[in-house]
């Protein structure tokens, strides 16, 4: 090993992160933790210190704040961000699959916001490239929000009183209070949104982070491939995968089908329409995981371990032992972060002017 | 006045209080600050440090927080106390009518939780005695949380991880995972959801603390008699009156028929089925009014101004002049009251064990 120069490991180490993993591990060698925090360091990255736009200011974020608690722009005047991504809820909402404005059973279940913003896609389905383009999407999706033009968005926001909070929040605008500044505030506050776990202080070097069961998980979801496609700064949410690899995934999840998807939910297909993207869906991130069941684009598996199990039979064709399920568990659970102060930390919303 | 002893003194002002207001008024006398202080104080009381009952824990209190915002507790999984009660509209839900479990839209309006724990009973109808009966009869209530049965809620409790709470909670208990329980921490947690005002600081001495507006809106607001129902410490909500004494309400707030009620909503007649009780809702308290539209039972007038000159109409058979209704309003402002910091703060949930 110490003959193999820093370029050639460097090398191997980026063969590993690219999914040649057979080659690589090796690498890992010995038990040590050093050994471990190197496998580790080649496949994933530890959060930065943010994600915001270069153009994010504190007005911008504030604006961003308010508007996503606020319900009163939704047809209902009950939906808003936060209902499906609540602080409670460690940014998710504890349920299967998520009820939009008026009561309407969403297709998917809600992933968490905690560092979505680093994804690179939002929806289970990929089907907005950015935190900015999700949030005024979501504003006319009969789905979500369920209005009817971008013009009854404004002028609501205008009747409640936001037009001098988006004065402030883009000053240089011609037109501040519009839709498309709607998704750059709520976008340059959800990029506030990044949790620090512990298993980026291991990854820093501090290898007493994680517990011993939970550095035994860490190897053993690296070993049996797992890390193949959740790998990255948000462990996962870096590329799309087929769900059920080796059987259909509702074999495994017990997944019924949905009057959404008229039978079973095929991913990607849904927006587009090609049949290479049947079951394609973004791999989820697996920060937070261990805090925000149930698991899964439909919710279907309530259980970590279960999903645990569910996931090595059908994507990598292995029986987990129970020793090998409740490490990986520990790992996991060391990618559970703090609530943000600020996202728990609910605003006070404008009142409208009398 | 200088003549009157202090017991004399003190008499006429209980008379005030009581409601013999056209005897009282006159020993406001002048327009001079402390007058009007004297004469407020005959009638209002400041917000008393804490509404706790002897009981009350910090682990209460803390367990009653969590439980405030569950929802999984409910039948959908989407409904808790914070649904209608939300940090971000200051304690209510800025709907006309709240939406209850399975989307089922309720009754009534949503009260704020703030300072409710003062109120001589919960609801419009005061058909709940206390925060507490309250919270536990909504866990059964088809339109609230849409329980079957307490056993089904204390199960969902376990399931959740909410054993060792209610253990640290009601430690002295044979039973200490209860729905009863369940009211008890909600209610130690709502009384501690007090918000001090402008008013109070008023109320205290500190006449400074009103706008030379408010001042004019209060002094407006115990001459033209809204005081005789609105007083005490949470400025109404001490007792019930009728609703449309110089007609029937809903011409002048544009009140519809409302199928819960099979017509218009008689108030109190619909629980006693008492003729007496037609039209007969307890008296909201102005805490927060400004900030919590929109207005009455039903929701049916968005504007503060609007409301009062509706109450002025119909309960007193006044019509404001636009100063008058101005002076008001900017009185009722000064019953805002700040957010409480601990009920902003989401509280991070249990996830059920794996």
């Amino acid at each position: 090993m110490k003959l193999l120069t820093p370029f050639i490991r460097r090398s191997l180490q980026t063969a590993t992160a690219a999914g040649l993993l057979a080659l690589a591990w090796p690498l890992g060698a010995a038990d040590g933790d050093q050994a471990l925090l190197d496998k580790a360091k080649s496949l994933f990255q530890p959060l930065p210190a943010s994600s915001a736009l270069a153009d994010s200011t504190p007005q911008r974020v504030a604006l961003g704040k308010a508007l996503f608690f606020e319900t009163r722009v939704s047809n209902d005047g009950r939906l808003g961000c936060a209902t499906c991504h609540n602080p409670a809820f460690y940014g998710a909402d504890a349920l299967a699959l998520s009820v939009g404005v008026n009561g309407k059973v969403l297709p998917r279940n809600a992933s968490t916001v905690f560092n979505t913003s680093l994804l690179i896609s939002q929806h289970f389905g990929g089907n907005r490239a950015t935190v900015e383009e999700q949030a005024v999407k979501a504003l006319l999706s009969p789905l979500a929000y369920g209005n009817t033009s971008y013009e009854q968005v404004e002028k609501k926001l205008q009747v409640l009183g936001y037009q001098s909070w988006f004065e402030k929040a883009f000053a240089g605008d011609a037109k501040p209070l519009s839709a498309d500044n709607w998704g750059k505030a709520i976008g340059a506050y959800e990029r506030t949104l990044l949790t620090p776990s512990p298993f980026d202080r291991f990854l820093k070097g501090d290898t007493q982070a994680l517990s011993t069961q939970a550095k035994l998980g860490l190897n053993k979801f690296i070993d049996t491939g797992c890390a193949g496609c959740h790998s990255g700064v948000s462990v996962g949410g870096q590329m799309y995968q087929k769900f059920g690899i080796t059987q259909d995934y509702w074999l495994a999840t017990g997944s019924t089908e949905k009057e959404a998807f008229k039978g079973y939910d095929k991913g990607r297909f849904h927006d587009t329409k090609n049949e290479a993207d049947a079951f394609i869906f973004k791999v989820p991130q697996l920060r937070n995981v261990a805090v925000t069941p149930p698991y899964f684009h439909d919710g279907s598996v309530a259980s970590l371990p279960q999903a645990v199990r569910v996931m090595a039979q059908l994507q990598l064709g292995k029986q987990l032992s129970a020793d090998d399920v409740a490490h990986i568990v520990s790992f996991l659970e060391s990618l559970s972060g703090e609530v943000p102060a600020d996202f728990a930390k609910a605003p006070v919303l404008p009142v409208a002017p009398h």
